[in-house]
């Protein structure tokens, strides 16, 4: 009678718990004791049995509560696989560009330069000042800050030259990031299942926001000199495409920097085809022994949509592009935009402008170049002497990269896993291709931590290569 | 001769120019005289001649520059109509929430709450503290900061009874912004072409967000108790779609807040044609009377989807959200905001954490909730007496909004400029309907600045009604 009088009162509580909040205190157990007429014994051993069924925890002198913590059980979520069906474009892993590594490891494969690059002291000025003003809590236009607009559009206006119309305020887009432009640039001006040149190899974020976008890629070599203004105009020819995305300077991987000629000859061939040269400036901030010329300063019949990302070069936390085009491009760019963003952080663009803005900026980027120098050097002669049989084809002018091409016998993956377990993470080539890689190569970026074990990381490459 | 021999110095000139930066100084008038073998005179003509061309202007005392300035011309983007195309999908213009007004106005048209609502001081605070950390020059994990992740699900785990798996932080991916979450969602989970169950009316960013992603909306009409269980029923079986989105707690515009029943019967739906409930928890910082109680806290099968955002209620500064999301669907997200934004700021993040982790947040929660019943009764009083024909179908228990049907003889586009010539901005309703209006509606934000004004703006509302 005991035992069915507890079990009485376990089912009980037990339908009660079910919709209980978890914390929830139960009644006491002289409460209990009135409330199912059953003695303390009886009332103890039901409480026990739920203790051990996961469900209530006893904390002595205070009470009894239904518990916080639920045992976690296999749950199937199959129904899903149905509801989703197969992606209509699949979207790839993302790169090893973006990995978190430990710090007792050489990190060469990283897209993102050091903290010690950064300019850490007026980032953090321009948030404190921030937090005084408006921008961290008013809501900005669609389009941005218009000072920031501005600073975006005289940057570029600076570098054109007399007799071309130079980019105002309201010719640009403010975008949380250049991977957010990319993608809004794809759906904006592309479309799915329409198709877009891209160099090859090239940008792997512009890899991603095309798979995302489902937008047919169609890759013009770039040689050591960049793409061949050949291969571009049959690509127009015989795709239709209407555009073409391209870093003209310092291009992510292979840090080449069209010519002048080069850039007229591109210009060309898109205004003949009627098309877009989507510019990715991603390296502006980063010359070494050349600056940036955007071809957008070439430019003011609205074929070259520029983009400019301070992430880099600013902070990582400081997610702010500034995208410049016009034309009815520009309507059909920011409808995508707001859709998908509404708008950007004011305070992100306000510290963005903060910072650009300050003297100290100045001084800071020149430091930047010497750096960079000085490191791409250093991990350059680091592989000369430990690793001749890795080939640059050129020596960047700008950028954060080496892209040197490997053996066609390497195998690049059990190079990767070879390197890693000596201590030194490399970014295997494959990712910066549209289709196909054309040989076995590397990125090592030069900007990330600890450059002094560049040296020693040549070496572990040089072993790893021999091993094999 | 000096006649042709300024033309010979204008046309060499006109070609230097025209490589040269803007802002570059031209050599002296002694060094072109003796560049050029002419005359001071004929120099100075030259110069004349390029002034009044606008290419270069002339600084007394300190020399001749390339104009900053240039002349604008109009220009011809036509052909970018052609590479264009016509879009794959209309995405309409924005909503008037959105819009931007004079001080001198009264706006009860916007969809956030005015400043004096948000937690200023928490904010600020936060933003001061961010600056000295690491998260303004650190790069966050793709699914946003551990800890924040963790957040987001303890706040949703606290609702569940026992019984039901608790979220973890892995289950939780952060987004910038809920517009953001509604666009990944909404290609991710459904995908272009492919039928998406809405409420009708329902919130704008989401039709917004559909017609970006080319979602097929399907409207499911809902009344004063939310949309009835049979027509939901109805919809997925004639449309084999497989999500639903909607806001069961205070539902903008609405305002309704769905029974426990309606969210058990729709909970049923889902389930039986394996489908996802797409939750929208805007409102959750902004109970009245009344707590909102996500349909998510019942389920931990992975059929509802759980977005939060804390935009509105921290500060439309800090664009983060948090998704709540079990299984493979889970992977689709994450692949697509990361191809979309890569990750979200850390500094935002860690400044939404400290905010919503100080005890003075329960503390402005608390009088935020008194603030907008306050202002919810003020604006109901004013309407009720000064517009008696404006109809309100419930009283809402939370949330920003007052839904208000009208006459079907008024004109709304009219009624809505006779306001704003009287001073006072609404929000038409039809922006909130998925398909055609079911009737003449007006959407009146209580959260906006200058409460004090509401009674005035309800007899100004009355006037322009009566004076159709």
């Amino acid at each position: 009678m005991s035992n069915s009088s507890s079990e009485r009162i376990v089912e009980a509580l037990r339908t009660w718990i079910a919709t209980a909040p978890a914390g929830a205190q139960l009644p006491s157990t002289r409460q209990l004791v009135a409330q199912y007429e059953a003695s303390p014994v009886t009332v103890q051993k039901a409480l026990r049995t739920l203790i051990g069924q996961g469900l209530i925890e006893s904390r002595p002198g205070v009470g009894t509560f239904v518990r916080a913590i639920r045992t976690a059980r296999p749950h199937d979520y199959g129904w899903q696989t149905a509801a989703l069906g197969t992606p209509a474009h699949h979207i790839p892993n993302l790169s090893s560009a973006l990995r978190t590594t430990p710090n007792d490891v050489i990190s060469l494969h990283s897209g993102y330069p050091d903290k010690e690059l950064l300019p850490q002291r007026l980032v953090r000025a321009a948030f404190t000042r921030a937090a005084r003003g408006d921008s961290v809590v008013d809501r900005p236009a669609a389009a941005g800050l218009p000072e920031l607009q501005s600073w975006f559009a005289s940057q570029l206006g600076a570098m054109m030259p007399a007799g071309l119309t130079a980019p105002v305020a309201s010719d640009v887009v403010i975008l949380p990031g250049s991977q957010s432009g990319l993608s809004t640039l794809f759906r904006a001006l592309i479309g799915a299942g329409r198709p877009l040149l891209i160099e090859s190899p090239s940008y792997w974020g512009a890899i991603l926001a095309a798979a995302q976008v489902g937008v047919r890629l169609i890759p013009v070599p770039s040689g050591p000199n960049g793409p061949n203004p050949e291969d571009i105009e049959r690509a127009f020819v015989q795709t239709g495409a209407r555009a073409f995305y391209a870093q003209p300077n310092f291009a992510n991987p292979t840090g080449i920097q069209w010519s002048t000629q080069l850039c007229e000859s591109v210009l060309q061939i898109v205004r003949k085809h009627g098309a877009f040269l989507i510019e990715d400036d991603w390296a502006h901030d980063f010359g070494i022994t050349a600056d940036s010329a955007p071809l957008a300063a070439r430019d003011d019949s609205g074929h070259v949509v520029y983009l400019r990302s301070l992430t880099k070069s600013v902070s990582p936390a400081v997610r702010v592009a500034g995208l410049i085009v016009r034309g009815p491009a520009r309507e059909r760019i920011l409808a995508d935009t707001q859709a998908q963003n509404m708008y950007v952080s004011a305070a992100l663009q306000a510290v963005a402008l903060d910072v650009v803005t300050q003297p100290a900026w100045r001084t800071h980027l020149r430091s930047v170049r010497q750096q960079l120098a000085a490191r791409r050097d250093l991990l350059i002669t680091a592989l000369a002497e430990h690793a001749p049989t890795a080939h640059l084809e050129s020596v960047p002018r700008g950028g954060l990269n080496l892209w040197l091409r490997l053996a066609d016998e390497i195998n690049l993956h059990q190079l990767t896993v070879d390197c890693e377990s000596r201590g030194v993470i490399i970014g295997a080539g494959d990712h910066w291709f549209p289709a196909e890689p054309a040989g076995r190569y590397l990125r090592l970026n030069y900007s990330g931590a600890n450059p002094g074990a560049f040296t020693e990381a040549g070496r572990l490459i040089g072993q790893a290569i021999q091993a094999q």
